[in-house]
């Protein structure tokens, strides 16, 4: 028995009563609708050099599609030049395809008041994606599919969080064969929101689109968009088989796939922002262009997971001045093709949730708040590049999400937001603490945070003089502890837990 | 004798072999000149709002000018209506006022290569300003001279600073009466960028005046400016006598002023962003509009230092979205009324130098870089909402200042930059590492951090598993050994301990 199931059936009566009792909210935003306008970082002079190069690289150079001769065929169809696994695309067939994606779609949760809604002025937040490692109170060890589990539950309760995400972590002690079941019914069952489905191999991703037939039913899945899966590109130039196996079965069955580069520039880009931001442009064109050949209309966000190299060590490296121009820029592209962005996350090198993590994590975030992102993978949790999930760091990255919300609201002008009562009734040398404009909106006029620390120095050194660490370690504590599951009908839990089941059984053990 | 003097009698031969043994660089970047747009966050229509409620607030509520008669006639004499204390100040009249103020202005440095553009695209920084503690490896106590003078050797040795600032910590152990006499000596003799004056008495800053003279001659000062200080508007509305004798001091002398209110927004503005930026407009126009009374043309900087308040604690907060979105709207007057624009800074509430500290202050950072913001003070080393003075922050603030500089240089476009080169030797498959357009452009392509740890897991784990706390005590630690006094002419060496042992004397020791 897996335990989402387990845990439902110590539901009912008592998790009620427990309901009452606590006072850890499990309130979700709706995603965020900008009221505030991009920050263009390339004039349209800047953008036609990069996509003129860019169509010269997919005419001239080309791409490569490997092991994959049904991709081959679906391009020379559509009219570009094969050589071996060489694929040219003439100036302008890649953008002309790219025209039957839409501009925005919905990604249906089970429950609908979690739906999201990709591109426009939308920015929906997920969680951290694929680390093999966590790291939590007690340091960094092998991540398991119970730390997965606890990544669902954190996700569920985080309120500004507005997406399951997919691979929180790699559940190491489930073999490779396996884990995209155990992860897919842990996001199904213990999470009522939006998520990923399995991209590791074509098989994989149609388990994942049975799986949500069992959730959703075969017509709604057949007819709406219940996954958004993360294809990454080969960086430079090349699509391998797996990820295309995996992306013609996501288009087929109309589910999104993010296209993405996952480009170290200096390494698998050139070693500067404009070159690899071109080389991010021809890819996603080419991705996006073959994911409409595969099913005209399958909806695709454009992707740009980009970051730099450290020339001393070759290490990756995030939050770097480098890495915000690139955000930007892929942001106007995308823009540019009219397609949904996705990009950012609370990135970070750095291998515990210090200093450094916040301000590499913060540089990230800020960009893409203003950089137009309308999916952001990684939003939370992120650590050491990548390689590490971080409790700590999940709830850390979760609170300041709430800024991301208040910053894109914009500045309010209403009569009450003006305060020109407030100002005349207190005025000069006097303090606006209990005048009745404060009265009356102080709750809700500023964010707040669920974690930081403002106390007075004094009371702050009483209680244990406690660093951002400490702070997020008893909110990882009590969010887990007061977590409940949201309810799901006990048929369904039923046909899900015999999918699981039945799969398991059938699928070999394999740790590769 | 002071420090200065006596570390300068130690130099000569033994400093030029310091020099060459030693691998810490003494370069200062020039300011920053954007290459990047300005981020607006408020339509034409709402600055319009803005501005029509603040002539209303100047028409109609009015400003204190505290024991101040000349200022009231000052006023009289302008047009504006006087009662009692209470200055109206007639529409429009504020802002015909602030035409006369320049643009901008340079601020000289003793060393003309130091010196700075104050205004236009430019963006100069400064290190923390104001904090009566400081906080180092060994916890946090009062500030002292000795403080305060490794504070002025590590702005000089920072690169991406570049300005000396003025309290950098407040030197608890030296009488009040005297401080801005030994902080001023240690500005102009232990670093050669430039700094700032003393505000704290109308008399402290004629010494400051009367010192620069000493420093730069008395007909340089007269025809320039060499000193900014700092005048903060005790918000809500009212301007007193000190920092207005302050001010009379610089603009009688043509020296640069900064103009700002210092808001704790829901107890000294309304708690709201719109309100508060009401009120910080109306009241930067009446400082500044006096400034161009006392003297038409003086130099000024329209200031906006606004956070708001945490309403659980009563605690100022810091990188908050309130804060951000103010500090955008703040720009755009300033940019409205055409002058220099003062705001950010690396901000932060924490009591450490941990993810909290990181994240605020990035928050900040983002928002002043794209905000348009020309001269930062707290640029580096403050903590604890501006209590605290921290050693390790500074560094780890310093070198983030380098990701200020790349970010504003924008996007090359140039043929090399666009790598097509690059793209077409390495093609589908490969990797960028070895290619001549790496090899070419490597060592400068990506900004370096002097600080941050990109090392893989194992050997970070190996060198002690440090966080960016004791990577910057190290840094302190090495930059503060290899310090080198810039060079001076012995005769003003020598006129310069004359004045400081002179007013010494002169002065009562007051410590309040």
């Amino acid at each position: 028995m897996t335990e989402g199931a387990r845990r439902r059936s110590r539901g009912g009566g008592g998790a009620a009563r427990r309901a009452e009792r606590t006072a850890v909210s499990v309130e979700t935003a709706r995603y965020i609708e900008r009221n505030i306008p991009n920050f263009d970082i390339l004039s349209e002079e800047a953008l036609e050099i990069i996509e003129t190069n860019a169509e010269t690289i997919l005419a001239e150079i080309g791409v490569n599609f490997v092991n994959n001769p049904g991709a081959l065929d679906r391009w020379r169809n559509a009219g570009a030049d094969i050589d071996g696994e060489r694929v040219r695309i003439p100036r302008g067939l890649a953008r002309k395809l790219c025209e039957t994606a839409p501009a925005t779609f919905t990604q249906h949760a089970r429950n609908p008041a979690r739906n999201v809604e990709m591109g426009g002025r939308n920015l929906v937040l997920a969680p951290v994606y694929g680390p093999p490692f966590v790291r939590d109170a007690n340091g960094r060890r092998y991540a398991t599919i119970d730390d997965f589990r606890n990544f669902v539950k954190l996700g569920y309760m985080s309120k500004w969080l507005h997406h399951s995400g997919g691979t929180l972590c790699e559940p190491t002690d489930v073999p490779v064969s396996k884990r995209h079941i155990d992860m897919l019914h842990a996001h199904m069952t213990l999470s009522d929101k939006p998520f990923m489905g399995s991209v590791t191999d074509p098989a994989r991703a149609q388990d994942s689109v049975d799986m949500c037939k069992v959730l959703f039913g075969e017509e709604f899945v057949q007819a709406n968009t219940v996954m958004t899966s993360l294809i990454n590109i080969n960086s430079p130039l090349t699509f391998d088989d797996v990820m295309m196996g995996a992306l013609e079965v996501y288009c087929a069955n109309n589910q999104a796939c993010i296209i993405s580069p996952f480009i170290v520039g200096g390494a698998m880009a050139p070693v500067s922002v404009a070159g690899t931001l071109t080389q991010v442009y021809a890819e996603v064109l080419a991705g996006i262009a073959y994911s409409q050949l595969v099913r005209p209309g399958a909806p695709v966000i454009f992707g740009a997971f980009v970051t730099s190299i450290d020339m001393n060590s070759g290490a990756p490296t995030f939050g770097t001045p480098e890495a915000s121009q690139i955000l930007y820029g892929a942001g106007q592209l995308a823009r540019r093709l009219g397609l949904p962005f996705r990009s950012g996350g609370a990135l970070c090198g750095s291998k515990l949730p210090d200093a450094q993590a916040g301000i590499e994590s913060a540089n990230t975030l800020n960009a893409a708040l203003l950089g137009g992102v309308n999916f952001m993978l990684h939003a939370c949790g992120w650590l050491e590049g990548g390689l590490v999930a971080s409790f700590e760091k999940f709830v850390i990255d979760a609170d300041q999400l709430g800024v991301l919300h208040r910053m894109a609201s914009g500045i309010a002008l209403g009569e009450d937001d003006q305060a020109m009562d407030a100002i005349r009734e207190v005025g000069p040398g006097g303090h606006f603490l209990g005048c009745a404009h404060t009265q009356a909106n102080f709750k809700n006029a500023f964010w707040r945070t669920d974690l930081l620390d403002y106390k007075p120095f004094e009371t702050w050194h009483e209680e244990g003089a406690r660093d951002t660490v400490s702070l997020a370690t008893r909110r990882v504590e009590t969010l887990l502890a007061t977590y409940q599951q949201p309810p799901m009908d006990p048929a369904t839990v039923d046909a899900l837990e015999a999918y699981v089941v039945r799969r398991k059984e059938e699928l070999p053990d394999t740790f590769f």
